[in-house]
């Protein structure tokens, strides 16, 4: 891999609400951010003076941001997406998605996995935790390998006879030597970007017993442990019917809770619940729009976060969304909390944090993504802010409004993972129409000098 | 204007839900939609064998809505795009709207019309009523006429100077001579595409003698009258002690009620306001992306429609947004009512049609545009249900969830105003790593045969 030199992009580092730095740069060898900055332009220069090859990308005037992560997404539901509107979660569930992952064969779910990453890195999504139906997990695997994503998923754990349809329905042995299996296959492949993850469909699916033992063994073998919680108050009712416990509390006790554990939505909770939450380190990935379309309720992310429990973002799988798109999250995110807690509810930085280095945690990636230091992994997105319709961005030095509220996906120009493009767009010519960006700049200058407004342009 | 034939699309003509002709056509001739499907064809061939040109635009596998109608815009802040977040309406206008609307000259506003406008026809939004600011309004009709969009526009109104900043106020007989000024130069311009509205800011900006003024010409002149109202709670209190009287009841007694009022927002409304809304026909634009942003509250849309209110949709301006785009605005207000009132709250079908033919009953526009009917002006959009990623498409027949829950601004491949393309984009190349949408139908295909799901493919 030839080393590359990203020169004279705005540097957006994820580190802390400070850490950007105009005209910056990343030199990345052998898929690692290996200098930042000056340091990177002097080792580039070091290298080319000793003969060896550099690739120079000169991206004046776009920014770079880390890679975005999503921690929960269904890629085996890709192809159920625009199915029925205006349902909750489990008739929905069991009218659409349940039978529609039943019917995957190896090759379905092939072109399931293929869609829904081709828009993950299109969208500039780079990292996704990732759960599985009860088979063919091998093609997720395969096609992202295959497409160069940093992935970690695992088999649906399904086992209860009683709640489960029986085309959708595995032995506890049965779906435990499949993980087993998965693990010895595909754990740490493709350069460390594919892991396993131990993946129980909800507490509803599952017996105690298979629970219990997925609990142990995750910590054992220190993998991750991924399920629902707490989505829909139906669930949370069947929860207590089956166990007499509040769903976050029946998990901690089935060993289903701490750093290792990460449960999406997590939308009802008492007081008890979140005080687990908080004390054991158990993530929770908050999906706004699923939560939404589903009818399910809003996540209370300021309280959660304010209580030190860790929060990523996630678009669930597309037949809930129907997208799989970050910035339609972030954006989500963003502005839910404002009008039940007010305006300073949640700051576009704290939502760009959730979505990278936030992310990055949940997966317990945190040392190798999820921020642009020296030493990370160059999982990285170019965006470009004079495209689609941002400008301008001069009102303010931070750069996370704009990416909350204004950019979309169709400012992401490539997305890099482990150093290499595995997106890039061919950038569509700017419409005839529209005035160039330096006379959007020179109109708000003029603006801002002629009468004095509370913030001035940075620029 | 050579006579145009669209042909072998999906048409979406928005007259009913069941209103959808695949492989249909449209005929367009002097800007006006003459035939539709077997009418169309046979109309266009009868022209070719009588000798005249006639062009066809064949767009498989597109699809074809009305033109976007975005009922309320504010085209003089689009330059105050990514300005501070977290406040609310009366800070953040005091502290960065109205000071750099007060800014302004000819030539920022034409930039600042230019961008806005850009972004709409880009996204597919082919009429607006928009709010100019106090000054050089001209501008704003005069990019608007150039660019070809339909678009209703005024002055800002604002003569109270307890209220106002010094430099955005005028004296109440300016700020009506100037409107009456741009209604004689602009009204009824550009093939009646430019139309003059008058436009009080709100109730806290104006005199009571000037909302009677204006309540009053705009009756007698057949005028819009385009306003904000309850839109913040302090808003609400400010027109209580101003007048002692509910802000929507304020407004009825000056004479800013009935078909020809346009009210922003209305979030915060008693039960005697909604019957008013109801009885005198006003109509309601719901911006749910501003009202969150500021922390300003819900607009109740099902409760208003529910009781016969009219409601259209709008972005607002750039800054409280930060888009001006009617996918995120229509995804945003069908996930909204929701979590509130159940999944089945408001239906996609139905938000579209708040965001087309709804948009074109608030600016009276209805015999004119809104639909795809014969008789109508050719104002439509071509959307690649390919294009991004919103397959499938094929589990339901219906295309409005789709429209509203899959797509993106992405989706638009080109945008016609009285029959003429105003925006159009060059293809994107299919990503190479996507799987082609052939593939993912024989997908979908499969899996549906396999197993039997409670919803079938459609094609």
């Amino acid at each position: 891999m030839i080393p590359l030199l990203v020169e004279n992009a705005l540097v957006i580092g994820m580190t802390c609400p400070a850490d950007v730095t105009p005209e910056g740069a990343l030199f990345v060898e052998d898929g690692v951010i290996s200098a930042l900055h000056s340091e990177a332009h002097a080792r580039a220069r070091a290298l080319e003076r000793g003969g060896e090859l550099v690739e120079r990308l000169n991206v004046e005037g776009l920014w770079v941001t880390p890679g975005f992560v999503q921690a929960h997404i269904h890629l085996c539901q890709t192809l159920l997406r625009n199915g029925p509107d205006d349902l909750e979660l489990l008739p929905w569930l069991r009218g659409h998605v349940w039978p529609g992952e039943a019917a995957h064969d190896e090759e379905t779910m092939e072109v399931s996995a293929r869609l829904g990453l081709t828009e993950l890195l299109a969208g500039g999504t780079t990292a996704l935790l990732d759960m599985g139906t009860v088979r063919h997990t091998d093609s997720i695997f395969r096609v992202a390998q295959e497409m160069g994503i940093r992935i970690t998923s695992g088999n649906a754990l399904m086992d209860d006879p009683a709640t489960n349809p029986a085309e959708l329905c595995a032995p506890a042995e049965e779906g435990l030597a499949e993980t087993e299996r998965l693990k010895k296959r595909w754990h740490g492949a493709a350069s460390g970007r594919l892991r396993v993850a131990w993946t129980p469909r909800f507490a509803p699916s599952c017996t105690d017993a298979l629970l219990r033992e997925v609990g142990a063994r995750a910590k054992a073998e220190g993998l991750l442990v991924h399920t629902h919680a707490s989505e829909n108050r139906g669930e949370v009712e069947l929860v207590r019917q089956r166990t007499g416990r509040s769903n976050v509390g029946y998990l901690a006790d089935v060993g289903i809770a701490g750093p290792n554990a990460v449960l999406a939505h997590v939308i009802h909770t008492d007081e008890a619940e979140r005080e687990l939450l908080a004390s054991r380190g158990t993530a929770v990935v908050h999906c706004p729009t699923s939560n939404l379309k589903l009818s399910s309720g809003i996540c209370p992310v300021p309280e959660y976060l304010s209580r030190g429990i860790r929060v990523a973002l996630g678009a669930d799988g597309a037949p809930c969304n129907d997208r799989l798109d970050i910035f339609s999250e972030m954006r989500l995110a963003a502005l839910l909390p404002k009008v039940r807690l007010g305006p300073a509810a949640l700051s576009a930085w704290e939502v760009v944090r959730m979505a990278t280095a936030g992310g990055a945690e949940t997966l317990g990636l945190e040392r190798e993504i999820g921020t642009l230091e020296v030493g990370k992994r160059a999982d990285f997105v170019l965006l470009d802010p004079r495209e689609g319709f941002a400008l301008p961005t001069v009102w303010r030095s931070d750069p996370y409004g704009p990416l909350v509220y204004s950019f979309d996906r169709g400012h992401v120009v490539a997305t890099y993972v482990d150093g290499e493009a595995r997106f890039h767009r061919v950038r569509r010519s700017r419409q005839a129409l529209s005035p160039p960006p330096e006379a959007v700049d020179a109109a708000v200058l003029k603006l801002s000098r002629k009468r004095s407004l509370a913030n001035a342009p940075t620029k």
